[in-house]
């Protein structure tokens, strides 16, 4: 299946009723250029209410995170995924105050959850590609074979999410060291240093960061050309749940339902994906800016601008969830304000 | 009535249970310093969800509107308002889409409106000032008498509000030529010349801009040493529908409500208000950046960093009401996360 663009005669009709609309000329700002765009990808004008919004939590463990990269041990992402399943963690409580679906999958968290209830944990390892990626400064994070089982399973999930009647898909992470991989995707796909793309994740000190960065160096230097092809990207530097997400992405792009992107991780996916199949991210919308250079750097290189800019630096996809409202006040816009030539019936348009 | 700070008590509280919860320290970014706000201008730890938001849209016209300072020809303020009556403008979509109740009143529109049924008309007219506040570079925009009037009626309909039941208030503003008076009124508060305020408003172009400064310019200096008085620059620089607003911000204030700013208008009125009893701001955050300078100039002034940055410049209080769900993210993120003590009870906090 090759990706089309989000419909351009039905981007053209939007524009036309963005100007016809009974606001001054540019008044909606980006909210006018964010209605524009969602219903190009809907295909059909006036946009319909964004009501169906679901959000697929990718979990992980990364070889990395025994080896100083970040302030929280391996055994938090575990946790974490109980506390999704509790809907107890921060994405939980951004997902019920705004309406989206939330789903965790353990694409390669570090443990068995044997304390979990058979069908929870069913539901939960389903996809599991196995049990932590590899450590990239020293190993592959995953061999060729599971790198496209994780393409797969992002894709199955993707088309499961919109048999689902997904409006607006997102993806989430968890996993204790995701920001060495995904920054290394990053730096991998632009062609740029450790230095530049290396970030505190979840707050680490200096000596961390030099940790980090020299992590990523010597990864990079490890995949040598392997990093000019996406998919070997993902074997050598990325990891289960970035390659799953990276899978999930391009069929959500395939399909047509545009992704609102989230921070470092799922935006190191869409550069992956786009770079995988190009026009991709032409379905794809920034969130938020968060504050890992890399996203950043990946975003611009997409040419996407976040919507949302408030420091947060929690990941679960939290940046995108709280970003939902803006999707729904930009299609609130362009389908509800009345036309200036409904106001003013007699007059020339 | 003076105003009181939000309580400190719960203010500490509250950072105590941000710092408490279940996500890395820091990771809330500005989300956790908006829940800590909200928490204590609610007085009670965890917050309640933000669930009753009013907006109160104060119109009005304004003789400077005769004066080439707009793109728009002063009728519109009328046929605007019966749009926000039919539910069709810009911020009824908004509003809509995140549940907002909103409230249209004529402080001072140019017209009599008397094609309305008798209970829509005595509704919107109810508390009206006069027809058209005066130009301000040729005559006072509002007699003491009208300024002191106005300010009551603001008051009257925050208190409105706050009896039915109002969590957050949001002010909205509808008037041609309405940017030309706030713009003056932040310059006498922040003694600025009308080359640093102007700014193009609905959108005009360099000769309207040349003209719109040389009016503000003339304003001030006709206003003097009035500028100096809060009270005084209403009366002097400011209108009916200005005046109210200020009063029903002060009011929200007055009575420990917390109000989320919009644009121009609203900001200009926070800083009046603030400078007539020093200490109110405390109770406003801001919505949204609007592409007016006088706004950021006020802003800083404030002390308020906004939450969105969208271009948008619609005004109505649309850029407020964008803004409502991430009040509501922070809020849900402070009550509804899992603390750290509650995820691993046998560990010390």
């Amino acid at each position: 299946m090759t990706i089309q663009t989000p419909n351009e005669d039905v981007r053209r009709a939007a524009t036309e009723r963005l100007g016809a609309l009974a606001t001054p000329p540019g008044a909606l700002g980006r909210l006018g250029e964010l209605a524009v765009w969602m219903t190009a990808c809907q295909g059909e004008v006036p946009p319909r209410p964004v009501e169906n919004v679901r959000l697929v939590i990718f979990a992980g463990d990364h070889g990395v995170a025994q080896h100083g990269v970040s302030a929280f041990p391996p055994a938090i992402t575990g946790a974490m995924v109980r506390t999704f399943l509790s809907g107890r963690a921060g994405v939980s409580a951004l997902a019920k105050a705004h309406g989206v679906q939330v789903r965790v999958l353990d694409l390669g968290v570090d443990e068995e959850f044997e304390d979990l209830d058979a069908a929870t944990r069913e539901a939960l390892t389903r996809h599991k590609i196995r049990r932590a990626s590899g450590a990239i400064h020293l190993e592959d994070a995953l061999t060729a074979e599971e790198t496209a089982r994780a393409l797969a399973a992002g894709a199955a999930v993707a088309r499961e999410e919109i048999a689902a009647g997904a409006q607006l898909l997102i993806s989430g992470d968890m996993g204790i060291g995701n920001t060495t991989p995904a920054a290394a995707m990053v730096a991998a796909g632009l062609g740029l240093p450790a230095s530049e793309v290396t970030g505190r994740g979840t707050g680490i000190g200096e000596d961390a960061m030099r940790t980090k960065t020299d992590v990523i160096t010597t990864a990079l230097a490890r995949a040598g050309e392997r990093a000019d092809d996406p998919i070997e990207t993902l074997a050598a530097l990325g990891s289960a749940d970035l390659a799953a997400t990276t899978g999930y992405l391009l069929e959500a792009a395939r399909n047509g339902v545009p992704v609102l992107l989230d921070g470092l991780m799922s935006v190191a996916c869409a550069l992956t994906a786009d770079r995988i199949e190009p026009g991709a991210a032409k379905w794809y919308a920034a969130g938020h800016r968060s504050t890992e250079p890399a996203q950043s750097l990946a975003l611009e290189k997409l040419g996407l601008e976040p919507l949302l800019d408030l420091d947060l630096r929690l990941g679960e996809g939290s940046g995108a969830v709280a970003a939902v409202p803006v999707v729904r006040s930009a299609v609130a816009l362009l389908r509800d304000v009345a036309l200036l030539s409904e106001l003013a019936p007699g007059e020339p348009a």
